[in-house]
C-alpha cells in the first residue's frame, strides 16, 4: 500500500521530483510515483488518482511546469490533500506554473510550495502524515533539530575562519 | 447541429462571454454554450466535449479566470481547435490566467486570446471557420470593412470637432 | 480542544478570514482565532503556536499581507502543518504577500493557497484532517457532490435563459 | 500552392521556427517560408499577405522576439487566422512579445501560443485545417495516440527504474 | 502645413492625448490630429504618415494601448522622428502597450514616454524642434523657469502652512 | 563642435554603448563622450550638460543600469532632447533601468529606447537631427533601403535553403 | 536646528508624507520639510541638502513616486543616511519607484522602506537618531510596547466577540 | 564590543555579504558575524538579536533569499536600526527576498538596499554611524571623493582611448 503518491507530467521533472524521493525514503513511508499529463492522459491521470485513493493513498504530491494543470487536475478527482510544486520550465522559469497551481478556483485547493520545492513538498507531506501518528511526528522533530544543528555547526565555521582571519 | 461550443466554469463568466455570443449570433453561427468545471465537475466536461466533437462540432472557446485549466483540460479532450480566453478574477486580473492559457505544454496548443478578450475569441472562431467556408469569409471581409469606415467616421467627426476649436 | 489554529496578524485581516472561520464552523471543527503578529509579537506569537500544539492542535491557519512572514515564523515554530494565505494589502495587492509565503526556504514547507484564498484554506485544511478520520473525509465528499450540483443547476439555468431567448 | 504559411522578421527566428516546420512535413502539408519584417519591409509584407491570401492559402504562422508587431501586422493585412508564436530575445525573454502578441486590440484577433512554441503553433493549424479535412483529423488523432503512448512508455521505464532501486 | 502629426488608433484614446494639444497649442505649434489604426486601417495609417511627411512633416507623436502597435508601424512608415505614448487600457493598464512601444528591434527606433504620459510626449516633441529653432529654445527655457517657480509658491504655501501648525 | 553627446555612467557601459558610437560614425557626425554618474559625480555632470549645451551641443543620449537615475538628470539640467538607454546590469536585468528611466515625471521627458538598444539610440539622435539636416535625412533613408535589402537577402537565401531541402 | 529633512517632489506627495510628520511630532524631534524636484529644481534641491547638512541635519527621508529620483539624487548630494519612500502613482502604482530607489548603483546607498510607507520611514529616521540617544531610545521600545498591547487588545476584542457568538 | 552585527540565514550567503565585510573592515569598524535561520533556528537569533544589542550594538545587517524573512525577524526583536540584503536565490533571483524585505508592516521599518547590494548595505551602516562620529563623517567623505576620482580617471582613460582612435 502507497500512503503517498508522486505525480508529474514528464519524466524530465524527474530529476527535480528526485529531492521528494529521498526525503520520502528518509522518512521510510511508502509511496509510488507517477508519470502522467494532464493533457496528453487525462484519463488515465484521472484513473491512477481514484485507484491510489481507493488502496489507501493519503495524500498526493503532484509537479508541473509551465501551464502546470497536473496539480489542480489531480485535486479536482481526488479530496485527498495534493501538494503542488511549480516547475521552472521555459522562460518564465516558473512564475507560469506557480501562478497556475496557487491560483485555484473556490471549491479545490491545492497545497503550493515554492518554485522547485521538491523537498519541501515531501517534508510538507511527512507532517501532514504525522498529524495522527505520533512515531513520524517525533521523526520530523528530530529532523528539524539536525537542522538546527547543521546551522549552528556552519556558523561556528565561520566565526572560526573568520577569527583565524 | 453546434458549430461552436462556448465553455465556462462559473455562470459569473457569463457577462464577459455574451460579447463571444453577440459576435456568434451577428455571423448566423450555430452554438451552444455549457457551464462546467475543470476542477469541481471534470468528467462532465470531458463528457460534453466529447458530446460536441462527435455531434460535429467543429471548434471550442474556453474561457476561465484564476487558474483557468478548463481551456487546457478541454484542449486535451479533443483535437479540435480550442481558443481559449484568459478572464480578469482577483487581484492578479488575469495575468494568472493569461499565464494558465498560453503556456500549454508541447502537443496540447490552445490558440489564446488577450485578458478579457470574448468579442475576438468569437471572431477568431468566425476566421477559423471562413477557411472553408466562402459566404462567411466574405461576411468576415465586410465586417472588416465596417470596422475601417468606423474608424473613418470617428477620424471625421474628430477633424470637424477640433477645425470647429 | 482546537484542532485548528487560525492566527491571523491584524484584526482588519479579520473580514476576509471569516470565510475560513464559516467554512470550520460548516465541518463542526475545533477551533481557535488569534490576533498576534510576526514582528510586533514575536513571542506571544511563538508561544500561542507551542500552546496550541501542545493541547493537542493538528494544524495551523496563518494569514498576512504585505511582507506577511506569520506563515513563515509559525511554520518555523512547529511541525504541525501550517497553511499560509497571502492576503491583499496595499499596492501590491498580495503578490508580495504570495511570494513572502510560498517561497520559504528547505525544511520549513507552507502550505500555500491563493491570494485571498480563505475558504480554500479551510477546504484544505478539513482535507488534511479527513485523512485519518472517515466520517470527516464523506463530508468532504459530499461537500464536493453539492459543488457539483450547483454548477449543474447554474449551467440549466443559463440553458433554459438561452433557449427562451 | 501552399495552405500554411509561415512569416518571421529574421532569419535567426529560423532556429526556433524550425520546429513548425517539422510538424507541418510531418503532417505532409503544403506551407511556404517567408523572412519579412513589420517595420523594415512593412510594404512588402503586407504584399505577401495578400498573395499568400489570393493563391489559396488558409492560415499564417507569424513569430517575432521584442516589440513583435509582425503577427499583429498580418493579422490586419488579411481575415485569414493568424497564430501568433513570442519568441524570447533580448533581457525580457518573451514576455515583451508574448503581451505585444496576445493583447491585440477589438477588431484583429491573433491566435497566440506560448512564448517559444513553435512546435504547437504548427499542431494548431493542422488543428485548424483538419476542421473540414477528415484524413488530416484522424492524423491528428494518431498524433496524440503517440503522444501517450510515450509518456506511457516513459511511466513504465520510470516504474522499472525505481523497482530496480 | 503641419510641423507635428499627433495620431492616435481610436477616438477613446482622445481624452488622454489632448493633454498634448494643449502644449502644441501652448507653444503655437502647427499640428494635426489623426484616428487611424494599425490593424483596421494599416494601408490608410501608412498612406497618412507619407502625405504627412510629404508635406513637410517634422516629427509624429503615435498613441496606442494593449498590444500599441500604431507607433512601431507609424516608425516603420517614415524616417522622421517618432514619440511613442503607451496608454493605459484594460487590465495590463498600460504595461502592455510600454513594453510593445520601447522594445522595438534594431534599425527602428521609438521615442518612449511613460504610460499616459501625452503632456511630456508634447514637450518632448517641442525640445526636438527647438534644436534648430532659437525662439522656440527660448520659450523651452521659459516653460521649465515657470515649471520652477511653481514648484518653489508651492513649497512656500507649505512652509507657510506648517509654520501656522 | 559636438553635435551629440554621449553620457554614461561607468566605464563598464561602453562594451553596449559603442553600438551607439559605431552608428554616429557611419551617419559622419560630430560627438563626444563623456563618464560621468549622476551620484558620484553629480555636479560635474551638471557641468557637462551645461558646457555641451553651451558649445553647440543639439542633443545628448545617456545610458544607465539598476536605478538609471542619469538619463532624468541630464534632463532636468538641459532643454535639449534627452534620449534615454537602460543598460540590463544586476538580476532584474534592466527592467528596473527601464521604469526608472520612462516614468519621468510630467515636464521633464526622456526620449526612451529599449533595454540595451543603443544602436538604436544612436539611429533615432541621427533621425532628429535629421529634421533640419536635407542630407542626413537621405543618408537616414539610405540606409533603412540598405536595411529593407539585407532582409529581402536573408529571406531569398532561406528560400534557396528550403527549395534545395 | 532641524534633526530630520523630510524633502518631496511635489505637494501632492504631502497627503501621504504627513503620516512621517506625525511620527516625527509625536517623538519631538525637529525636522523641515521641503518641495523640491530632482529635475525641475535640480540646483535648489542640492542647495537644500548641503544647507540641511551644513546646519546640523542627521538624517534626510525623501519620497517620490514615477522615475522617482530625487531619494538617489539628495543620497548623492550628502553623506548623511537618506531614507527613500517610493509613492504609488499612476498606473504602476509604486513599483516604478521602487525599483527607482531600492536599486542605486555600488556606493550611495539609500535605505528604503515599503510603497507609501511614510510612518515607518519616520520610525526608521526614529531608530537611526536613537542608536546614539538613550531618551529616543527608551521612547522607540515604548512605542514598540504600545503596538503589542494594542495587538494584544485587539486579539481580546475578536476573543470576546467570537466566544459571543 | 561590535557596533554592527551582520547575520544570515546561511553560509551560502556569505559568498555575497563578504563585500560587506570588505567595507567594515575598510572603515575599521567594530562587527561580528552570524549565521543563523528565522525559521530554523527561531530563538537562536532573537537571543542573538538581543545579546548583540545588550552588549552594546548599534545596528544590525540583514541578509536573506527567497522568503527572506530574517531582516523582518530581526527587526521585530530589536529597536536598533535594521539593514536588509535581499538576495538572489533561485528562480526568482531576488525578486521575492526583495518584497519580503522591503513591504514591511507599519510600525516595523526594515532599511532595505537592492537586489545582492552587500557593499551599499555597509556603506549605509557607516553613514548610520557617522551621524554621530565626526571622524567616520570624515571617513566617508573621503571615500566619496575617492569614487569621484575613480570615474573622473575611468572618463579621462576613456576620452584618450577615444582621441587615439
Amino acid at each position: 500500500m502507497s500512503q503517498i503518491g508522486v505525480i508529474m507530467g514528464s519524466d524530465s521533472d524527474y530529476k527535480v521530483m528526485e529531492e521528494s524521493i529521498k526525503v520520502l525514503r528518509e522518512f521510510e513511508l511508502d509511496f509510488e510515483v507517477k508519470i502522467s499529463s494532464a493533457h496528453r492522459t487525462l484519463e488515465r491521470t484521472v484513473d491512477w488518482v481514484k485507484a491510489f485513493e481507493a488502496q489507501g493513498g493519503k495524500l498526493i504530491i503532484a509537479a508541473a511546469g509551465l501551464a502546470a494543470h497536473l496539480p489542480g487536475v489531480v485535486a479536482g478527482a481526488t479530496t485527498l490533500p495534493v501538494i503542488g510544486v511549480p516547475l521552472s520550465s521555459g522562460v518564465m522559469e516558473g512564475i507560469d506554473a506557480l501562478y497556475s497551481i496557487v491560483q485555484m478556483p473556490p471549491g479545490i485547493p491545492v497545497a503550493t510550495v515554492g518554485i522547485g520545492a521538491a523537498r519541501n513538498a515531501a517534508l510538507l507531506a511527512v507532517q501532514v502524515l504525522a498529524v495522527e501518528d505520533k512515531p513520524l511526528s517525533i521523526k520530523v522533530k528530530n529532523y528539524r533539530a539536525q537542522m538546527m544543528k547543521d546551522i549552528e555547526a556552519k556558523d561556528e565555521a565561520l566565526q572560526k575562519r573568520l577569527s583565524e582571519g
